[in-house]
């Protein structure tokens, strides 16, 4: 443990896998890694980038990468994708990708199914970008198809948002609507070349005017060809430059994501510590059975539990 | 409120209407009325309807309304959007809707944002369900759009889940995959006029195989035009005889519903109420403070709290 702490921070790749697998198994050893390693954490850019699927968001990512790579900055990307409870998770695609970065140590890319996390996917998210940024990555990229309100949590935490959209998906405009509208720093319009482009960036700048009231926060929004390379560059500049100015927008947005953490990890402790302490065995699912039954109600028997809690400060 | 849950059980809208407003603001009195109203529950066959945007999943459900109507059932819609923080929810899209069958007394529409609900969207679903299924609607359709973690679960907690599919669309089969391959009884494709129904069919049938091993099991897939009203009463016959057949698999997924739901406002009133106990004035703002400027980490913070609460059996 020790061990795996120290090759952690001095920024071995193989360590972090190992790092991140103990956290996403929940393992015993789980919180105290991330307890350790919580304060050599809070020092790397983190980044969402959401759009829908089609968007060329994985080309994008891979020509930012590249240009962080070219300043010589160390690149993690936790890829969040809405897979299958069946097939556990979106192997394939961090295959392919891994493969143009593979022999690069300074780029960990890490895809994550969307099922399954124990208190949340935006709770693992977290803990596996602390593990990164303890690992001196620094841009973290999280990457997501930003449609579901569990993704829309997790881009939330990230330091600056980036939304990708493309001309010609009409229902592109509508679906961002979800939720990400307002969260947005900056606004990305890939395959820019394609017909529909400058419609879009009207559209997306009458809406946005709309939702910010004072013209001074509303988003900037810029064109892309990423399969050319084109904007990605100005992208990255205008990025470092949001990160920058924006310090008190930054703090803000990581005390909520504190907060968030500190509410996600009490109440699954708690939960499970009461319901270990107060029920005897087979109590719980006897419970659930007369719930099921309708002979108790969850409210009853939450009630019923709450009363043999007590707290002492 | 005595008044108000006389008038709910005898079926009448705008006391339901009353009823689904006291519980999704979550007044003092949201409690006490889930669970009085709990006993009356469990009669309704819940219905998931659930398919990507443009996939004509608002005019199937209309037709089935219809349909349902003239067997004289009273249909409850809980309507999931994924609509904006900023709007505060699809209105509009009720609006619409509402007019179909505004003179209708027989037909309860309820639009619900995906944003801001306490203890989650599944459990405010679950709840608005209760009180639609003790005011005496049956069936109740829950139509999302089944793309979020969140909104899987929502469907998840119906009796018979329906994906609708649309030709012509190439992401749908992969946008279905997202946790929703496994858990869907019936797929529906709409628009099975347009050119390549035939080779989604094909393609489905042949995913469908590959998740389902045992060839019993493997979900029916029906066509319809729902705009001409084309197999909208076949699908409606379809979905009766699934409820009627699957009587294990019904008590195993209402088991599992009143599981999740336990959990669920365990885990949120806990929480409130050992943090009301444990902190005082400005406490956890502290805390929030300290992990936000990695002075102290989460696990730590929660660890402290987890040590003043005492279980008495």
């Amino acid at each position: 443990m020790q061990d795996l702490l120290a090759r952690l921070t001095s920024g071995e790749p193989r360590a972090l896998a190992r790092a991140i697998s103990v956290v996403e198994e929940g393992a015993a050893d789980a919180d105290a890694l991330l307890s350790t390693v919580f304060p050599k954490t809070g020092r790397a850019m983190v980044l969402g980038v959401t759009g829908s699927p089609g968007a060329g968001k994985s080309s994008l990512v891979d020509r930012l990468i590249h240009h962080y790579r070219r300043a010589e900055r160390r690149v993690g990307v936790v890829a969040i994708d809405p897979s299958s409870a069946y097939s556990g998770g979106a192997i394939l695609g961090d295959r392919i990708r891994m493969q143009e970065h593979a022999s690069d140590d300074g780029v960990f890319i890490r895809s994550m199914a969307t099922r399954g996390h124990l208190g949340g996917l935006a709770k693992t998210t977290s803990d596996v970008v602390d593990l990164m940024d303890a690992a001196g990555y620094d841009p973290i990229l999280i990457e997501t198809v930003g449609v579901g309100q569990d993704e829309i949590d997790v881009v939330r935490a990230a330091d600056i948002v980036v939304v990708l959209l493309v001309p010609g998906m009409g229902d592109d405009i509508q679906a961002i609507k979800a939720g990400i509208l307002e969260i947005a720093d900056l606004f990305v319009v890939n395959k820019s070349d394609r017909p529909g482009a400058d419609r879009l960036i009207a559209d997306l700048d009458f809406v946005l005017g709309l939702v910010h009231g004072i013209p001074g926060e509303k988003p900037q929004i810029l064109k892309t060809v990423a399969i050319r390379d084109e904007g990605v560059v100005e992208m990255r500049d205008a990025i470092d430059t949001l990160y920058e100015g924006r310090i008190d927008r930054r703090r803000e947005r990581r005390r909520e994501r504190a907060k968030s953490r500190f509410h996600a990890i009490l109440a699954e402790r708690l939960t499970a510590r009461v319901l270990h302490d107060a029920l005897g065995e087979g109590e719980e699912s006897s419970i659930i059975d007369a719930i099921a039954d309708r002979k108790t109600d969850p409210y009853r028997a939450v009630e019923r539990i709450l009363a043999s809690v007590k707290v002492t400060s």
